[in-house]
């Protein structure tokens, strides 16, 4: 791997982006070039180039980093990405399928027969083939399964029993345990006869002869402690573990506030079923940003930069039509007022502010209660005060905002009546917006569903309609006859 | 440190806060208790009774690790937080101030005199100190200042030389520096007298006589090779190592990436400036994800649940004022066509669908690019495809959505010319939205500015306003006379 020219992580893999492009431009030039040519042997020659092309790109990859070849693959176009993917033929195959996206893995998948997935997959740990499952088509999995020791495929059907939200479904099984009878001289023995440790090794785990977690083991205590001492005596009894049915989210912000590189997880009887690592909650905790970044912009599933049109059409579709629909209930209620707009047209130029002040207001509320939710600050014991702060807050930002909108109707219309009407509609729309971004998030978290998802929808067109509702409402009553 | 009893770290957690909080009422009872009661020397007794709390709250504090008394203190409303933070004198105060979140730190600084804020920082390392300074009054900056060697204070110096979003800024100093040319043995033997590794310590730097970085030796080299052979016959020559200057976003990836626990940082002459760890970065990447979340939300400052209604309500008006403007731009044009609402009241309803569904499909858009960016997969090379599909699927999506928007409004109106001008107005609203959701955040990247923040505000104020002009433009030309 070349990394030692890699300062400037960027560049480095733009450059290789930019060479990898370069050659394939190249040789689709040679092709055609053999195609338009005088040649009389096409087939032959175009054999030989296609040999010839193969060759410069391996050698172009084989120094690279599977996470570097992944970013170089999901930055290809679908008919070059697919020309660089045959040409990748190294060992670590499996680890690129690892490290591109969902979407981009899908597409080289794809291409690949049951026989070439099954060899390829081979190659990779348990854990490792628990993250490629969902996308391996069922014969290719079958085949896997049968070519794996019975240890693997115990370790295979653990993770697999899991849900991708709980902590077993992230664990591997790298971890190295040790008796505490042991003196720290046999453990160095021990490691050093193994010649190589599981990456992310800070500690070992102490277990009992039921395999039930005693202490840890950090490297550094091995390393600073006289070699004679034995475990029990150098062994850290106060560390932090996980339940393996365990809400990730739980565990990654465990990670953060007790800055961890690896635990043990155990189940329910405290016997340890494998370890979780930093490089694992880092992944989990990108995957969830993007994933709540996408939702609230209506994009359901991730979207390859260059899947086909239809595909990424078909993929917003359901967003928009949710919109509608909502929209629709918006125009609806419009319409019941129109009498009202017909005799005062100035309220058609007013109502949009009022509906959409009221949703970016409850935004601003729901996207706090949502951001302390995940982070966990929201308890049982505080959530009352909440509330009353919100609602508190709610009244002053109505009558700041109701003022503000007041003062701009009578500007433009010079009418008191419209620009009393335009300031009640204006605060009671914003208490309407609190209140909604207040307990939307709040009960969906109750209920135990991600307050992220369309918690921005469903506020946006209540803040809409009751808007358009307040408004139009307050008018027919107090304005026109 | 409690650890041991912390399977199910959240309920720990919760646990924890509500014995803090019956504490802290319970004492809150027996104050008033005495204040009511029949006692004569009242004063005496207060104090005996508040010494009595306070060793109470003390004993309840000591066991725990700064991050929990962290999450406990931005629980707590602000009248028991003061209380509790009063209670807090143990060694570790310091780095409870580094765990809480901006917001709430502020609230427990402004409490403490400067005496008592040098103390507490002295217990403080350089890259700690650095993260506090920020909030510390000037006059304590100062006394800490004069507390510090030489040493110490070279590095903070260096610290609050970089800007947040640079690598330099995140470093720490507690890196190992080791020669070439020395044996594994005389490693172990420096380590043993040591007694101590700093934390994320999985590696040793190798460093040439003027501080050059020549190599990593990873502690799993340490442990697995002969103890007779040198650094230089062992150490890794191809490693990662990042620029002080280079910018933090970028080290994340690759932190992500490369699976790294901590990597070297160097100047622009390759000499050794201190260490970046993935503790920070896990702490970077929280940071800003929640920054981008509320900055979207159009929350400026991070918020502590429990500040005062005053404080939170300034902190949200910034952008409810940008939004009155922009809404306001949009009246004004609904205004320019008052007299065909007038003639055809039907457009009134009808209008903030078009305004809407623009809206929501240049966010999808702006979304998928502003995470496409922060992921680093948009290259010069592949901007050119990504923005012809982008327009490729406005053209479908246009079709597809102007359709059943013109059959939407041939079924509530009955008008054929009112169905079309509404399908075309939708068509054309949804190109000018996906045209403003790819530029916005592209050009925003170019020169250099954060695609998040206030995307979404440009967006649907032009798309707003586009909405309704060009809805009720051609309406004028088509609908009315």
């Amino acid at each position: 791997m070349e990394f030692s020219d890699k300062l400037d992580t960027a560049q480095f893999l733009q450059h290789q982006l930019q060479e990898v492009i370069n050659l394939l431009q190249k040789q689709q030039l040679e092709k055609s070039l053999v195609e338009r040519g005088p040649v009389t042997n096409h087939e032959l020659v175009e054999a030989v180039l296609h040999k010839q092309q193969q060759t410069r790109l391996q050698e172009k990859f084989a120094p690279l980093h599977p996470a570097d070849i992944a970013y170089i693959l999901e930055s290809l176009p679908l008919d070059q990405r697919k020309t660089a993917w045959d040409a990748i033929k190294t060992d670590h195959e499996g680890q690129v399928l690892l490290e591109v996206s969902d979407a981009v893995r899908q597409t080289l998948i794809s291409g690949m027969a049951v026989e070439e997935l099954a060899s390829v997959a081979g190659s990779l740990d348990a854990d490792e083939l628990a993250d490629l499952a969902a996308d391996l088509p069922k014969r290719a999995m079958l085949k896997i399964l049968r070519s794996l020791n019975s240890t693997e495929r115990t370790h295979l059907n653990t993770l697999l029993a899991y849900q991708d939200n709980q902590v077993g479904a992230l664990m591997d099984f790298g971890m190295i345990t040790i008796r505490d009878d042991i003196s720290l001289k046999a453990i160095s023995t021990y490691i050093r006869k193994l010649g190589k440790l599981p990456s992310h090794t800070d500690k070992l785990f102490v277990v009992d002869q039921r395999n039930r977690v005693k202490g840890i083991l950090p490297l550094q205590r091995l390393l600073t402690h006289a070699p004679t001492q034995h475990v029990a005596n150098v062994m850290v009894t106060d560390y932090v573990m996980f339940q393996a049915d365990q809400d990730t989210a739980e565990a990654a912000r465990a990670f953060e506030r007790y800055n961890l590189i690896s635990a043990p997880v155990v189940n329910q009887n405290g016997e340890l079923q494998g370890r979780l690592c930093v490089d694992s909650i880092l992944d989990f905790i990108r995957e969830k940003t993007n994933e709540d970044l996408l939702t609230q912009a209506g994009v359901t599933e991730e979207e390859d930069l260059f899947s086909s049109v239809w595909k990424s059409a078909k993929n917003r579709w359901g967003w928009l039509l949710i919109n509608i629909t909502t929209a629709f209930v918006s125009t609806r209620i419009i319409g019941l007022f129109e009498d009202v707009i017909l005799q005062l047209v100035a309220l058609a130029s007013l109502m949009p502010i009022v509906a959409a002040m009221g949703g970016n207001t409850g935004n601003q509320t729901s996207m706090l209660i949502i951001r302390s939710l995940a982070l966990g600050q929201i308890t049982p014991t505080n959530v009352r005060r909440l509330i009353k702060k919100e609602l508190t807050l709610a009244i002053v930002n109505g009558c700041f905002i109701g003022f503000i909108m007041g003062a701009l109707g009578f500007l433009l219309y010079r009418d008191t009546a419209l620009a009393a009407v335009m300031a009640a509609a204006m605060f009671s729309n914003l208490l309407v917006a609190v209140v909604a971004g207040l307990s939307i998030p709040l009960l969906r978290h109750k209920y135990g569903k991600d307050p992220a998802v369309g918690t921005s929808v469903i506020l946006t067109s209540i803040t809409d309609s009751m808007g358009f509702f307040i408004f139009l409402g307050l008018a027919s009553l107090f304005l026109v006859h």
